[in-house]
């Protein structure tokens, strides 16, 4: 296993204080080290923090900041940050308007940032977004579908929202509204080593390639023969588009994201192979992100996701952002 | 060879019209996607242009924009651009000031630069900056040192001078003032394998890493046994303090980056083991950059970078940046 860390149970703490100490302009520790957070919070505002196991950075931590969250707790590498993190974040983020907790489906995240709303009921004003965004199938790790890159999506049109004034119901309902507008699939051409014990997530041949991949190296639909880009691209792009509604494509968002040892050269040609693909099949693409933001430590591989914007959704999309992992001025277009 | 590509010999070619057409709202081709441009010149102002091989994206154009670069000449992978490309960028950007190409010190690279500079010599007045940041020794490819990731602190600086209205010679100044202020070494844990031939730039043993590797894959100082972080860091940071002038070191940048396969976690930890490395010594951090900025197709590894900042170096970086792999807002420190 040749990876730059020393013990492998520290990775994720001094990863994340590598983190914290170059974006010190943007982000700071929370009590104990239990969470990052904005280095100054809104009073008011409805405070949106989401979390995880490490190993996929730069979500969730990358993308604190103004136009997204508040708070980011990191569990050890892909396991879930404990309910006391979720709660001293839920504390220290609530400035009277109440938290919204974004969530990936995995059962032990569930379960965790669950516990940690009970723990503050009758103090804090709770609502929970769980994200399920991957057409790829149902999970070892979770009942229903896991969240995977568009969690990205999620947390900045949330952010937006939140930023904008919105109060939790609203938030809430507007969760529910888009979610079924989000939709993403990802293919590995090889699985990532873990760093406590050394074991792969999976072992693919030279000629093999895991179709649906999980953002833990968790199966997907099937172990296929690996091809050229065209039709890698072409299968994912056609799963996600035979799972979105079926009207509404007039303005859409692509994004392609890497898993982790996929390079910037081979996003970009995904990128344009997906594009061509998707307005052949008269997709119009309105906005579009591609790199390296939902990780699976150093797996080669990417996901493509695809979101159907509205007005609204391309509004708040377009509103000045400022995190570490992702930034625009409202003039982004 | 897994990659995301169709055929080898339009690897760079559709890797490019991804990025443009990802980062639409900021760049565009210029005449027969000779080169990339910014959408909006500013008249008047000096004109700076780089340029390579492809496939160490996102250099160089990642880079142009507000406070950074005007165009960028891409060639094949690992290959110089022609001098009819940058003879037109030149022809493009050049609105009266004349124009700055930023060359990274490689021989077919100063070789078609020169060339181009030669070719409009009595139409356009053109400097030429030649970047070699690298310490870890000589190259196969050029003489003297290379050119790699403190490039994009070259560009930067000079970017921003230029946007403030610095003229030509001014600027030409400045870059050697600065030059030997700014110095770079990198480590590989396995080599690329180059999409024309399918053949690795090197290969290693399960045990083994490239120490002082350049960006094209060529050997450096020495081939050595894979070790933990903090002594593969701690290595890297002697080295290019050593080679750095011995005083100054106040208000340092230090900027890890990774060569296309190492993913964030581990680059964040990187980053966190050398800065505590250059305190320990003495040195003070003021500005920092962690990220995948200058690769090497996809290979697994990763370069520091040490800038000796002076207040007019510090003013310069925190300037209003604008570019597809680089923003921020003024207010950034």
């Amino acid at each position: 296993m040749k990876k730059f860390i020393n013990r492998p149970e520290r990775m994720a703490a001094e990863s994340l204080e590598g983190f914290v100490a170059v974006h010190d302009g943007l982000v700071c520790f929370g009590e104990g080290q239990k969470f990052v957070c904005r280095k100054t919070l809104v009073p008011g505002k409805v405070g949106l923090i989401s979390g995880g196991g490490a190993g996929h950075e730069p979500l969730h931590t990358g993308f604190i900041g103004r136009g997204m969250l508040d708070a980011a707790c990191t569990g050890h590498i892909f396991t879930s940050p404990t309910p006391d993190q979720i709660v001293a974040a839920i504390r220290h983020v609530d400035t009277g308007a109440g938290c919204l907790l974004i969530v990936k489906n995995y059962d032990g995240d569930v379960m965790n940032f669950e516990m940690a709303a009970e723990m503050v009921a009758g103090q804090h004003r709770v609502e929970t977004v769980i994200v399920g965004d991957d057409v790829a199938g149902r999970s070892l790790r979770s009942s229903g579908r896991r969240g995977v890159a568009g969690t990205l999506v999620i947390e900045r049109l949330l952010g937006a929202m939140a930023e904008s004034g919105a109060d939790l119901e609203k938030l809430k309902a507007f969760a529910d509204r888009i979610a079924p507008r989000i939709r993403s699939m990802g293919v590995a051409l090889n699985g990532a080593i873990l760093p406590a014990t050394e074991i792969a997530t999976f072992i693919l041949g030279p000629d093999e390639m895991e179709v649906g991949v999980g953002i833990h190296g968790e199966p997907g639909r099937a172990r296929a023969t690996f091809a050229d880009a065209e039709s890698i691209i072409g299968m994912l792009a056609d799963a996600i588009m035979a799972d979105l509604p079926q009207a509404g494509h007039d303005n859409t968002l692509l994004f392609v994201n890497g898993f982790g040892a996929t390079p910037p050269a081979e996003l970009y040609l995904a990128y344009h192979i997906a594009r061509a693909r998707l307005e052949q099949s008269g997709v119009v693409i309105g906005r579009s992100l591609t790199g390296t933001y939902v990780t699976s430590l150093d797996t080669a591989g990417l996901s493509l996701t695809v979101a159907l914007m509205d007005d609204e959704m391309t509004a708040l999309w377009d509103q000045e952002l400022e995190t570490p992992a992702l930034r625009w001025s409202a003039a982004h277009g």
